[in-house]
């Protein structure tokens, strides 16, 4: 044994970097040869596969995370953001600590294992309204979401607004977008029987896939039979179809349907992270290229795995899926490899065929395809459950997990609506030509600036009968003081006369920073008196 | 029965609101002779007893929430805000829909059980710094405070910040105080050994009551055993001392004493719903003052109960204490009372003597004095267990509590930090005479609005020897763009000179709104000329 430690830092706490750190501490045990770090942003592990359950109020989000601490008791742990990779000078800047100052991790080994990003910058207004599927936090605002549109629909006497607070779309037809569209259905029609004023037909559900089929990753008859269920238990499923454009109040389509809706979930958008972009080394779509062995090319010690690495199979020629599956295996290679080289001895390559893929479509039923066999319906879903049940990490989540499961056959779904968020902050909105931004006579709560595009501002006179159009606004031009100032009505409406991107702050933060912001109430004074009476 | 049905309305879903409608629901069964009507911001019922188990993880908030609409199926729900009461019109206002419209709910009778807001406006500094235990969210917020607290002193390198990190403040030795600290306490001993770089010995957990002891709800025997019991597991409990001042950084006592930290928790501050100042009825120190028949005088239908409520107690001369235990009863004489009144029958008085009165204080311990009986440590725990248990509402709820408990004494707490909030937005903060707002060196992420205050502008010379004022700054003005605007480390220090409040924004907020609003930033780029170089 060496007498100071072989280092090795692990960038990311998913799949990949969590489990190669715990082969690690099991190849190396206690003894001080070794010392492992592993940096990640949340001090969980989120078993991500049953995120939709969690969506759907089916767990709790506390059933699905541990607490890396506990996982990896001998594995030094940073929650922090990562700063920077140098190769060149091996090591790795994190931010720490309140004044959040960097500090340095030199490493022997690096391992990165950073997952992918969302990055929806593709599609116009799909970063501003939808909401993504990819953490904890997401799966549990999408479930208290869904319950505030019930509770505000069940009191909406609009029928038109009502009819979008009751229509959910799904972006994304693969395993993630199938489950969350299945476990929405099942979760809405059980608790529709507590909203007097909702009818079952009033709710729209809807999955958009962009590709030919349903569950891409699955064969075609399974896929077949998912869609089938789905569709007799009335979710709407379009395929060969990409969204066009989302706005605050709809999602449009390439046909010029415009679907209104106020829940648009997307699954799709997986990038890989910035930071490695920045990186020295090969990359494919923006992924790290690994070899068989996981370590990257030109670079002794650093090595690749999960969702962030390319690697190609021998056996098929192509690069292999990001899965949890393949990481859980590719991390006990990873770990291998990295002992196998601080003992001088030869690598051995990631080899492995999917032992089968499983997605749980709600109401107790599934598609399953293992080991060539196919199931699917109560027998697939009991499967899926099993399996999942297994993977857990830690007798205690296990357990939990499965009361919870067990508790949810007897009794109805939840439909607490948990308001845990900050409701105010400053946030963006598109919106598309004809749609309106403020309306008239409503109650105003929010203040804009247009970041990109152009507004009219027109006022209807009494009766509705003729309206005058006052301004035309773009990009910096700003609207929607009046109301919140003067604690009146909106006293016109605002409406998109291009595709526009506005910046929107809540009335509390408005008030806070109005009040007191002598260069910004100057400049609202001042335009007030240019634009004259309103 | 009338051709068309007695409107009920009822304002407030917390013990007195919903236990009145759920009295009501038993006496005129699913008839239409009378309608119920629930107004509440949140759809569902929280039993606020327990707050502090889950701000310490002991429970998991959805265990001690029940949907409003399963407990009250026969009442119309509305999870909206109430706008105005109109004892004349007999009408309440409410903000419907998503354009908050008005909707107005006549009524025969009125049930005002609004409960209390947190008002901490006498404090300087405690609205902005404490975190209140009043809801769910509080207590989830606290919870994941915490454990960010652990995370961040774990890496924290500066030895003064890092014990800032680990000092705990609880504000107010009442029941929940002292059930806040007690729980607090055994979480934290829980999981540290979790954190390597803790010891015991670094966490400071701290108690202050304003009255000369700690559980006033209590005979002076218990509240002694309590305190005993808290300073053995290193709690330190100040008695006779009220806060001077909560500062971003530290608490304030009389004695001038300065006690930094990041927790500061305010169980005190309670006040009466703003709305209720406004009605033409007679108030004592803000709650709406009742006859013993609940019902309010000189108008006939409308009734109060709860916290909200003046009720003086017939037997001792003394109003009613604000506890669940008194609201939970005087529902069922209010809903008798309305009852009796469509009926033209007498109404009886709301007479009653407080069966006894519990205090968790963590570890397995409790007090409690039941019937004239004290009881302290497991034994009175374990019935403050059971008692709470029984009164939980629903039997899926029952069992569910069970479960975790039961689970809880087997497992070890869970340490994950849930982040699901918003962690950006516009936030207020104060600081005393002397405290940096911003330090030179640091990474800033917040642009700084004074609202009120005046702070001075540092900067020191490479070795820290000389210190340059570059400016005083006074109310409206503003600091720390530099930073943000040109991704710099802070270039000054700035520092409170007067007691000071500040409007903060985070940098993706500043970002958003700078980059795309033309008047701030023509603003700012008229002051960059005017101040100089930087």
């Amino acid at each position: 044994m060496a007498p100071s430690p072989t280092r090795v830092v692990i960038v990311g706490g998913g799949f990949g970097g969590c489990f190669t750190a715990r082969r690690l501490e099991r190849i190396f045990g206690g003894g001080g040869a070794v010392e492992v770090s592993l940096v990640n942003r949340d001090n969980y592990f989120v078993f991500q596969p049953l995120l939709p359950e969690v969506a759907s109020g089916a767990i709790i989000p506390h059933q699905i995370v541990n607490p890396i601490r506990r996982m990896l008791p001998r594995t030094r742990f940073f929650q922090s953001e990562v700063d920077g990779i140098d190769l060149e000078k091996r090591e790795v800047a994190v931010l720490v600590g309140e004044g959040r100052q960097h500090h340095r991790l030199p490493f022997d080994h690096l391992v990165l294992a950073m997952g992918t990003v969302v990055n929806m910058s593709g599609m116009p207004g799909m970063s501003q309204h939808s909401l993504p599927m990819k953490n904890l936090g997401d799966a549990f605002y999408l479930r208290n979401h869904v319950v505030g549109c019930l509770e505000n629909a069940d009191i909406e006497p609009d029928p038109e607004l009502k009819r979008a607070l009751l229509t959910f779309v799904v972006v994304g037809g693969g395993f993630s977008g199938v489950e969350t569209i299945g476990e929405l259905q099942e979760t809405i029609e059980a608790v529709l029987p507590s909203y007097p004023n909702i009818r079952r037909g009033d709710v729209k559900l809807l999955v958009i896939q962009s590709g030919p089929r349903i569950l891409p990753e699955v064969v075609p008859g399974l896929a077949d039979y998912a869609r089938k269920v789905l569709e007799a238990r009335g979710v709407e499923v379009i395929t060969g179809t990409r969204c066009q454009a989302a706005t605050a109040d709809a999602v449009l389509l390439p046909d010029g349907r415009r679907v209104p809706t106020r829940t648009l979930v997307s699954t799709v958008g997986n990038a890989p992270h910035p930071l490695l972009s920045r990186l020295p080394v090969k990359r494919e779509k923006g992924r790290v290229v690994a070899e068989e062995t996981l370590s990257v090319p030109g670079w002794a010690g650093v090595w690749a795995l999960g969702d962030c690495a390319h690697v190609v199979s021998a056996d098929s020629g192509q690069p292999y899926a990001p899965t949890a599956q393949n990481a859980i295996r590719q991390a006990t290679v990873c770990a291998d490899n990295i002992a196998a080289a601080i003992r001088g001895r030869p690598l051995r390559p990631f080899r492995f065929r999917a032992l089968g893929s499983l997605a749980s479509i709600g109401r107790r039923s599934a598609v399953a395809q293992i080991m060539g066999m196919r199931f699917s319906g109560f027998v697939a879903w009991f499967l899926w459950r099993t399996i999942y049940l297994s993977k857990l990490p830690g007798w205690e989540r296990r357990l939990r997990v499965a009361l919870d499961w067990t508790l949810d056959l007897f009794f109805k779904r939840d439909l607490s609506q948990l308001k845990v968020f900050q409701s105010e902050r400053v946030d963006e909105a598109h919106y598309e030509p004809g749609e309106s931004i403020v309306k008239q006579g409503e109650i105003g709560d929010r203040f804009y600036i247009i970041a990109r595009g152009a507004v009219e501002v027109v006022r209807e006179d009494e009766g509705g009968l003729t309206c005058t159009r006052l301004a035309r606004l773009g990009p910096g031009e700003h609207f929607g003081e009046v109301a919140l100032l003067q604690n009146v009505p909106r006293t016109a409406t605002v409406r998109a006369v291009e595709p526009t991107d506005v910046v929107c702050i809540g009335r509390g933060d408005f008030d806070a920073v109005a009040r007191s912001f002598s260069l910004l109430k100057a400049g609202l004074q001042q335009e007030a008196i240019r634009r004259g009476p309103s």
